[in-house]
């Protein structure tokens, strides 16, 4: 399938919703709208023309395993050298190392444009944003000097070592273990599972960030220490003692080489402090969340596409009001109101979901920008409360969009050179991986709601009541505005239940989560279509020249209004059903 | 994975809360309790250690096209003669014709069971029984002599051949055609696609009935013919000029021969009247949609075994009241409250579906052998209305417990030895074939409610209502009782409303359906499990030594009246959204 960026979205939400340029300004980073609308344009051309083409083959193909080598399908290797040869890399690192430091709010359009054009190709070089991020803040001057310019510039990539077979979740159960050597370096000795990009042949080096056991380490997670090992070491130019025994065999992301990795006795560096390596591992983690939210979001477009090209093509039946291409066969399914449902649904969960990463994309650049420590502060309070929702709310919406793009093709969805069932196997894995989503929502109501009494859920939600309030003085959207003005109030109260009941019985914490994550994530989107909706009439009234665009996205926001958000009632009543009824039923019976 | 056919739980709904000896006596066949329960454990014997060890290695061979000849996955040559061998393929064909006429409410189980093990396995068998209905009601004498014995058997199998690339669901736009011969045969010439079973190995012929047009047929539906077209001519042993001319490339069902079929001037003879194919072929598409339904459930309940087994073994993380087995290195996932609530969402939801499938083929055994043609049209009817429920709720339910299957293992979900993600895949083609679930919804809206003006809805909700009182009666089941009473009456008002808008707007009738249909499932198995609640209960006020196993219903009809029946509501509101937000943009308007 085709897949095309949608810049006038994201100029809608950047420029309008926004206001980028003035984000660029109080950042004081000196980017002009002209300048920031090339870099979109380049790289919807780079997703589009370069990268988009290989991920149906990809798929087919896959990775391979020779003679410990791993090998990634053709034309990764030509499209990879090109995304570090025009500066793609390094767009988001610092700029002591060669990067570009460009806001997340730019980054993540860019990021999304590659997760949509192929899932695959862009995990190999995702997880080395997030490692250069740890290593900046966590590492040595001495493991920069060496490390930093060559991970930023994409020369070289870096991975995430967490997973172990008996190790997922539960990180306490951890085994691998570095044992320190002369040279104050260590030996890390043990096994790791699902390592994206472990191996590859895209570049020379692979920076390993590999959470292991100092041999007086305690038990449990104070006992985890994170350590650099190298595919390649520096000095020498030699294979270090590690490398992928196996590649897993998947549901999709084919064309993304997922490994068993084994060190024994690779040599290895220690990154922070000793027996810190879980908060080390946390930095990384936050921007790979922040990054899996994308890939949701990124599939959700490109389904959304996909089902709309259809729609749009495929002629079957009548439409029930009679013929609307009477010259026709039969009439683009597109008049169906079903098929309208589907398309609809993909269009405003999509569209949704952009808005709210972007403002999340805001707070990430303001916790690392913004002049005054007390901005950073709360900028990273609320980027830390919508980080779970973004992951996992991001890519139920990815998963369920991607389907929809499979109904609308009906049995043609099935067949795989449609492209839409690969997007439902590729986007399967965002739900599981960095945390499953039940973790992630275990993290938003114990870490973020429960740890601060609600404050920061509060503060978001008297923020977001402001501009409904606005949206709903609006004439044409006083009924909208009313209706999330009353959400945000449920919201709020909901909140204050919530933290009531898991005081009282800590059960409730994991009974209610994921209905209380999906909840929110309804309601947030329903927020951000009303200020969409806002922009939209005030830009009608003063007579824009692009009626048609803002006319569709009050019709969007009505829709989501009217059809979507009704979904965050069944989770607010599903979640007050309690824990009781998980708790009560012994583990013997629930099967006979 | 292993497949256990869940035979307790067949047994409770059977006879417990369906009475089938009883059923079976009014239908006149003498078939008492032990004999069905022996059936029963050897059907599960067959699906569990025949069929389910296959599906797995299916997958990853799937099927090869070699000589224009189908090669089917290793193996099932051998479970095909196995089941030809052991009677199984007659289990619901008709008497005179060497069948063991069982009623549907056995039959149902043992397909389940089969749907279960290997969706792909299954669906070269299934699509023979309908082929026999089809047959037997509307095919000449002369046929029926040819042709019956050997499908009833299973030496033979049968397809159904409906689709070309334009014309899916909208058979109107159907070309092949069928010329005359000399001798009163046809030579049918054209192409289908997606024709299951199309080509395999497993049989020596295969009866194909083929929807084709006469040279003077009317244009659209009402020119649309049936002919049985051979693999292998039966007078000469000469292979008729037909085949297989492509295997499509599907995201699952591998091990299933999907087959685009070339007819070049075939043989073939007219299935009843000219231009009465669509009915005849219908006759067909309601057994088979019934089938589709069942696969749903049988996907389900594979994927909650699978969840539960896992969800005992895997050590992860600690329970949120303390450690529940301290002597172990971590506490079994089942002790997490959101695990539990994806277990019990898969278990209520798919024991909530076989519920309904049981009292829906009653309804069909009624309509074939009730004493009185009064009680068989009631019961058509009846069954006429759930049957597009059971096809699409049931397929939404299999690929949503599929994934909850997934999620269950984390990320050893997404890896193909573990099982989970092939159901998903498997399962996401039953939402699309015998006509999507949006065309059952577009059917359970138009010609099963507002085709009677909901007198047969109000039927089935009197009926149920009635136990609900009765169930709510029981002091223990009060709140339940009251609760899914307020659903039936809503129900009804929901019905009579929807019915009320179509009149006005013929575009409400796809703008609510889907939402109506899925309403419909969830409050149905709401009703359903107050009746299992309610035995339950008397089994258990009667000191039943099975007190775990009736206790174990309550605590699960409990969950599915907390934390799944809300979901209603939401596709309540949803449909009360109506058809304006979904009409209003222009086609032109959906992406800029």
């Amino acid at each position: 399938m085709n897949y095309r960026a949608p810049l006038r979205e994201m100029r809608f939400v950047l420029h309008e919703l926004f206001d980028v340029t003035q984000h660029c300004q109080f950042l004081g980073t000196g980017l002009d709208r002209d300048t920031l609308d090339d870099v979109l344009e380049e790289a919807a051309r780079f997703a589009g023309e370069v990268v988009a083409p290989l991920n149906r083959d990809s798929d087919e193909q896959g990775c391979s395993l020779q003679d410990g080598q791993v090998r990634t399908p053709d034309g990764f290797r030509e499209a990879y050298r090109q995304y570090v040869d025009n500066g793609w890399a390094g767009m988001t690192g610092p700029q002591a190392y060669g990067g570009q430091a460009l806001p997340q709010m730019v980054a993540a359009c860019f990021h999304e444009m590659l997760m949509a054009a192929s899932l695959s190709f862009r995990i190999y070089s995702g997880l080395t944003e997030g490692a250069v991020l740890a290593l900046h803040r966590h590492g040595s001057e001495a493991l920069k000097h060496t490390w930093l310019g060559k991970l930023v510039s994409g020369e070289w990539t870096g991975t995430m070592c967490l997973t172990e077979p008996q190790a997922g979740t539960d990180l306490a159960l951890l085994r691998t273990r570095a044992e320190p050597r002369a040279d104050g370096s260590y030996s890390i000795i043990g096994s790791k599972i699902f390592i994206s990009g472990g191996d590859q042949d895209l570049t020379d080096n692979i920076v390993h960030l590999v959470l292991a056991r100092l041999p007086d380490a305690p038990a449990g997670v104070k006992g985890i220490s994170l350590f650099l090992v190298p595919k390649v070491l520096p000095d020498t130019g030699l294979g270090n003692a590690l490398g992928c025994g196996a590649l897993e065999h998947k549901m999709g992301i084919k064309g993304a080489s997922t490994c068993v990795m084994n060190f024994d006795g690779a040599q290895g560096w220690l990154v922070g402090e000793a027996n810190q390596g879980l908060a080390c591992m946390f930095t990384m983690m936050n921007d790979a969340r922040f990054q899996v939210g994308l890939q949701g979001l990124g599939i959700a477009e490109a389904a959304f596409q996909g089902g709309l090209a259809y729609a749009r093509e495929r002629l079957q039946s009548r439409s029930l009001s009679g013929a609307v291409a009477p010259e026709k066969a039969a009439d683009p399914i597109i008049v169906h109101p079903d098929v309208r449902r589907m398309l609809l649904t993909q269009k405003t969960l999509t569209e949704g979901c952009r808005m709210l990463a972007t403002y999340t994309a805001r707070q990430l650049d303001l916790e690392q920008g913004a002049p005054h420590p007390h901005e950073r502060h709360q900028a990273g309070r609320r980027a830390a409360l919508l980080i779970p929702v973004v992951k996992a709310f991001f890519t139920d919406v990815g998963q369920e969009v991607a389907s929809l793009g499979v109904q609308i093709h009906g049995g043609h969805g099935y067949i795989r050179e449609w492209g839409m069932e690969q997007l439902m196997r590729d986007s399967r894995i965002t739900q599981l991986y960095e945390g499953t989503n039940g973790i992630q929502a275990l993290d938003l109501v114990r870490r973020k709601l429960i740890g601060d009494g609600g404050a920061e859920l509060n503060g978001l939600i008297d923020e977001l009541a402001l501009h409904a309030d606005a949206a709903g003085a609006q004439a044409s959207l006083q009924a909208m505005g009313a209706a999330v003005s009353q959400r945000l109030d449920e919201w709020r109260v909901l909140g204050e239940r919530v933290i009531e009941r898991c005081q009282h019985d800590p059960e409730e914490i994991g009974a209610v989560s994921v209905d209380f994550l999906a909840y929110s994530g309804y309601v947030l989107l329903a927020a951000f279509w009303l200020q969409a909706a806002r922009h939209a009439d005030t830009a009608l009234t003063q007579g824009s020249d692009e009626a048609a665009f803002y006319q569709a996205k009050l019709q969007a926001a009505e829709f989501y209004w009217r059809r979507i958000l009704p979904r965050a009632t069944a989770h607010r009543e599903a979640l007050l059903g309690g824990a009781g009824c998980l708790m009560t039923i012994p583990e013997s019976d629930f099967a006979f």
